[in-house]
């Protein structure tokens, strides 16, 4: 075998990659790691099976080496180590504004179109970028969720001495909390699960436990009453949209990272009252990949204590089966080759 | 008489306002107009009986002469023209962000403190903005809700070109998008009542009925696909906020000028997945005020087709019924001397 296929019901199923012969733009990876991501899991549990089309190869968090270039792409060299911004934009509509990291027509590699769980993987060179020779290949899959953090810190416009509570403290909390802190901000996580808390102040950051203590309260002593410039909704259950009207400064920012399937009450009122504001943000633009590359390649985002456990391609169902049994569990790798 | 006084219970009762001498920074203003705005309304209904002092004279978009200056009053003299901007900043707490215009000690003159339903108002001087002779007395007192359209529309960074959409044709509604369109924006208004959809029409505003035709497929149309680049939720109803996240284009703008008293459902879904905003708006600063009075002044805002009717300061109790009875009604102005 050389690819795992979700095959629906919570199942992989072990077989081999279509023979394929590269089109004009692409690029065949030797894919080192695929990290599984969140949407991964809701795949998994059968979510999205109105999206992916069974049986298929899944996963979007990938770094590899360059095994074989196609027609017509240029600047890139057979061997070089490269992440993959999981991206393939569609044909633009107007209502898009020019946005193509999430226009209307968007398909998502690793989810609309085959992923990464495999050892050998064909995609559009445009979605490469480059990882300079000393970023390890685990690092380099943790590019990806790392340029997400990049992305909703820079919507977030995140500045130096600013008061950031993040709300959640999964692989994505965790590192919009560390890339916040580099930039200068003080942080706050707020989470309930021991473990994850454990890591997270393994990491040097500060951490609320919302059912021990008011968050309120806690956002209110950490800022010396200040209270929060920016907000980062990434736990996704109700009490989190629930406490993260309470927690910004009048004119504060609230970031929406999460994915919240069903409509929520949300407490309008407060942001009339204090002028708050909501951001919405999704996936990233390639700078958020660059700037993720240049973190990652100056040891500046602490990467490893994140990684949760690296596992041979051929394990990916235990994995699953470990990632549902174990919450605390960080960010699980898949080794493809 | 010379004052009237909410004295609870969808009542107002005729009186005497109080024999005062002007404290330093204070102005007595001879009132000449007093607006009925939609939180008086509250008022009489009874729902904000927790923030009045029963009985207080209320009342907030006032028009007046300058008729007595007190001590340390500087720049003003007596019979000039002026509206007032009925804010009194509070002691600033950490919290507020240097904002004071909504800082958490602010009170609102009228309904924290007595209003201007009365022949002769005492206010901070610091309240006051002067307004050129050739402006109305009349239009004076529309120069409070200008204002918060005016800030509305700054927070939403409506530029010409635009596509705006307003949820909610009352008097708000239609000054957001008089102004909007002043900017040069083009303008459709939702709103479900035909006689405000007649008078909003009549202004050369395009409409759609929401209990009639589609707002999104109106919003699609009129912005030819592009679909709105902001939106303002001025209807607080849930319909409004169960509309506004699917009107804006990618990255398009929401403004929350409703006050919705209980938390409602939103789609922050949608806010994730086209990375929509939302900003909160409320009241108005300094700079607001100046271009309601500007826009006044210039004759640039069709401001006389918004006063439905002009009636003597005893006749309050007819008029608040009236505003109960009538939902089409627009902007009821309450002559003061």
């Amino acid at each position: 075998m050389n690819a795992v296929y979700y095959s629906g019901n919570k199942t992989f199923t072990p077989g081999e990659a279509p023979a394929e012969s590269l089109q004009a733009g692409q690029v065949r990876l030797k894919v080192a790691y695929c990290g599984v991501c969140g949407t991964d899991v809701h795949i998994y549990h059968g979510n999205m099976d109105k999206r992916v089309k069974i049986p298929q190869v899944i996963g979007h968090e990938v770094s590899g080496e360059i095994a074989e270039i196609g027609p017509g792409v240029e600047g890139f060299a057979v061997g070089e180590k490269v992440a993959v911004r999981p991206l393939q934009p569609g044909v633009p509509v107007p209502s898009d504004n020019g946005y193509t990291h999430i226009g209307q027509n968007l398909k998502f590699i690793g989810i609309d179109s085959p992923g990464g769980m495999q050892a050998g993987w064909v995609v559009p060179a445009h979605t490469l970028h480059k990882l300079p020779a000393h970023v390890s290949l685990q690092h380099g899959a943790m590019i990806e969720p790392l340029a997400v953090a990049c992305h909703d810190i820079r919507l977030g416009e995140v500045q130096a001495g600013e008061n950031v509570v993040v709300i959640g403290g999964g692989p994505i909390g965790i590192l919009i909390a560390l890339v916040a802190r580099h930039r200068g901000a003080h942080v706050l996580v707020s989470e309930p699960n021991p473990h994850r808390l454990q890591l997270i102040r393994s990491l040097g950051l500060q951490t609320v436990n919302p059912r021990e203590a008011d968050p309120v309260a806690a956002t209110e002593a950490f800022s010396k009453g200040a209270m929060a410039d920016v907000v980062f909704e990434v736990s996704g259950v109700a009490a989190g949209v629930q406490i993260m009207t309470q927690l910004p400064r009048i004119r504060g920012r609230i970031v929406m990272v999460a994915i919240h399937p069903e409509p929520k009450p949300v407490d309008l009122f407060r942001f009339f009252w204090r002028e708050l504001r909501l951001i919405g943000a999704r996936v990233y633009e390639p700078q958020d990949f660059e700037e993720a590359i240049g973190l990652a390649a100056g040891g500046k985002i602490s990467l490893d204590p994140l990684i949760t456990q690296v596992s041979p391609l051929q394990q990916v169902q235990q994995v699953f089966e470990t990632i549902d049994r174990n919450p605390e569990g960080m960010k699980y790798l898949l080794k493809c080759n």
